[in-house]
């Protein structure tokens, strides 16, 4: 289970702009990102030009770039939704993505981590679903696998999916951000573990990577909340997308990592705004977790896509007549795939 | 969900003492123990008499006692299996479990911790097994629930295990330990979480706690390896009792955590004797955990004693007869439950 190292040019780090001035998250992250390729996918609502300073090989999209290459779509890519169309046009096997209200964080030795750098090794050593490490990833440097670990899991399976955390602002939804608006996470745990098979885990979408070619096409925009915000605490879509991936993985037998890399987020938005909408996410996760925590995949469904299309017919089926938000999931679900067929088959 | 806080003498300290001169052992943790009751239970095989420091409220068990109590029994108490005389002859809601050669550790921050009061902050705070929280246990000071956790399962469930960690030598087995002799460990991570419901995980009695009441019938020292050592890395018996607990504790909808507190352990034995011997453990936890993985507790079993009766029925039927180990494990989960009721019988 051991695999080759990653090259550079086998990652894309895709980020969504959602604000135009990008000058200082760049020259921020240029120790960590100029080695790799870039895309920036532009918010289609944001209007002003984006600043980005000089020194990375990149490509930008905007929303005539969306227009042209994806056509007549009932997907909304605004918003946070916008980095998934960097998903779609990657041709690279992993995909690295980090918000761009996010800032290089320091471990517990007042250290800058490499955010990329741990996304990397998360995704190209094993991972451990079948049973549980007391000493976290054993594939650590200076861990190991501890004793009653039975040796015939010791080799582990493909991690497709890192989750990295989050210093200073959490990753918090509306009301608990606005009814604490001052908790901050100040706890760096230095440790990556594999999130158990059949255990569900609310995936952010702030930090994270994967291993496009296994599981691209289940990260997808397609549950939109009628009043979806462009900050994180008023977004649901990379919950819904996170926890498809998860049951995705469990069936075709991958890994999901989570933990390190840590990443230092700042304020943007005000939270108690956020309260005076009704948050249709905490009634909706009650519905959404019980199902996908019960959805059992058919054995001839043997990839990705293959998922995605069984799980947005069970969704419809059964999530379809409580609210209507579940139909144009599924919806966005089978459109997604057609869209990621068709890419794939386009000339790089 | 939320619990009273634990009083004092709610509590006891069992410690199995494998060595005579436990004067510094009891020095070190006196600022941590000395507020509770301890149990200190001889190993039978242990001839010298034990030495201990004055100022300890504490009451000692030997071979003398355990034949007048438990009388004739095929379960064996010798060696590491002695402290769990002391989890059958406590009246107290909660066990505290720490062997010998434990030290106090130190955090990140170069301050001892207080190993005893996380292991009842761990119990007296609610677990939650039924959907991963990222920012590990969300109880903790400074944590909270991430977007996406539903409302519903914010509560939690009963604590019922805690499973502390180890810093320097770590719990590995014998293979390891004797290919790997001078591997430490030496990462402190700072978190305590949950195991998922169904994730199984080894647990090891080095460092424990649990709610004696809710599942005390489940630590027992049923499954004796034929060449059981004198150091942890050549016995299961902890490890077969904790994935049995972690059966019956999803089961009764009750938790598991991990993590923290670290102890800090210090070398005993050999490990390169310990590979010449041919370790069992490595063969047996091959069956094991398929089998523990498996096993599906009928409805009926409303408590631990129910559960452990169950599971000794099962283990009979599906393993007695690939290893003779297993049937006296059997035998012996269905001896202790028979012990403890009668335990339970008598007189304060």
């Amino acid at each position: 289970m051991s695999q080759a190292p990653i090259k550079d040019n086998e990652v894309d780090i895709v980020i969504g702009a959602l604000r135009s001035d990008l000058s200082s998250f760049f020259n921020e992250w240029r120790a960590y990102f100029s080695r790799f390729h870039l895309i920036i996918v532009k918010d289609p609502d944001l209007k002003e030009e984006l600043k980005i300073p000089d020194g990375f090989s990149l490509n930008v999209y905007t929303k005539n770039d969306i227009d042209r290459i994806v056509g007549s779509t009932s997907i909304s890519f605004s918003g946070y939704s916008c980095r998934y169309f960097g998903f779609l046009v990657s041709k690279k096997k992993y995909i690295i993505s980090i918000d761009d209200d996010c800032h290089p964080a320091k471990d517990n030795k007042g250290n800058f981590v490499d955010a990329v750098a741990q996304h990397i090794e998360n995704l190209t050593t094993p991972a451990t679903p079948f049973f549980f490490n007391t000493l976290y990833d054993p594939y650590r440097d200076g861990a190991d696998f501890v004793r009653g670990y039975p040796f015939s899991l010791r080799n582990g399976v493909n991690c497709a999916l890192s989750c990295g955390l989050w210093l200073n602002l959490a990753d918090l939804d509306a009301p608990t951000q606005a009814l604490k608006p001052s908790e901050r996470n100040n706890r760096y745990v230095d440790a990556v573990l594999t999130v158990p098979t059949a255990a569900l885990l609310p995936v952010s979408g702030i930090n994270i990577a994967f291993d496009r070619e296994a599981v691209g096409p289940a990260l997808f925009p397609a549950l939109r909340l009628a009043e979806e915000g462009k900050v994180r605490w008023e977004t649901i879509e990379d919950i819904w997308s996170g926890m498809c991936v998860k049951v995705i993985c469990d069936h075709l037998g991958l890994g999901v990592k989570t933990g390190l890399p840590y990443v230092w987020r700042t304020d943007r938005g005000d939270a108690i705004e956020s309260l005076k909408k009704e948050w249709e996410g905490v009634k909706l996760m009650e519905e959404v977790v019980p199902f996908l925590q019960s959805t059992m995949l058919p054995v001839t469904a043997a990839t990705a896509e293959d998922c995605v299309v069984e799980m947005a017919k069970t969704v419809k089926q059964q999530l379809g007549s409580s609210n209507p938000v579940f139909g144009h999931a599924a919806d966005s679900m089978l459109e997604w795939v057609r869209i990621w067929k068709t890419m794939g088959s386009r000339p790089s």
